[in-house]
């Protein structure tokens, strides 16, 4: 296997297995501290997030998608849910029927407001009180690379 | 905000917000990647690689669960789907008849070896070919600060 060039070295293997790991326990941690506290999956949490940073906090559900890493498919599930609990409601373009809008309600920003605290808890548990400050930075330099800037952050 | 002791500081905000990109972009390339070479989602690549990982290609499902990274739900769905295609069977423990084992056939082994080459090459195209060599090294690093040493890996 090693002899085929584009397999991974053993430093990038090692580096893949742990990222697969780190995240693996991330997100398990992410999601029971949420369901825990707010009883809200963090795939659900993630969605009022990225809607709560759109102006008029709203977003078609193709935007949506996007923004909360979720296929068309799994969104429509977890939006159906989301507007049952009132926190998020729908509606179709005036202009263009095919077009669906998701708007985060009040209920919905302050039930995102409300389990913020807890969230980011973890999420310093989970990474910042793990990792040194050049740690830190190393991280983020690491992710922009992979990922390109950041449009909408400073 | 920036008055609670708990809230993110500027740089752990960029590290968060870039990792949560690069985990959202690197997701959705790897799954479309699966998908359209060897019509596989992500997460059942998963399943396939942790069951081979295991001695006899085989785990129970809660293992299994732990090891993908999934719910139990839906690892019982993607489960029932690899079992359909012939990649996985199950079959219940004789002795606790409550466990359920699943074990990776030798057609979903060889599914693996093929999917696997195409999918290591979108994991360099992503993350590798993107970073420079002391970056593997700190990847590495920081993610096992996360997630602890692997056990399964020197």
């Amino acid at each position: 296997m090693t002899e085929d060039p584009r397999w991974l070295t053993d430093d990038e293997q090692r580096a893949w297995r742990a990222y697969l790991r780190a995240n693996r326990m991330l997100w398990a941690a992410l999601d029971q501290q949420l369901q825990r506290d707010s009883r809200l999956p963090h795939a659900y949490y993630l969605i009022l997030v990225a809607l709560s940073e759109r102006p008029g906090r709203r977003a078609t559900m193709s935007e949506l998608a996007t923004l909360a890493g979720t296929s068309p498919s799994a969104l429509s599930h977890a939006v159906g849910k989301l507007e049952a609990q009132g926190w998020v409601s729908r509606c179709r373009d005036t202009l263009n029927g095919r077009i669906v809008l998701a708007t985060l309600t009040d209920e919905g920003f302050a039930e995102l407001v409300a389990a913020a605290p807890g969230h980011v808890g973890e999420v310093r548990r989970m990474i910042f009180d793990r990792l040194a400050p050049d740690q830190v930075a190393q991280l983020a330099e690491i992710c922009s690379a992979i990922a390109g800037e950041d449009p909408a952050w400073p």
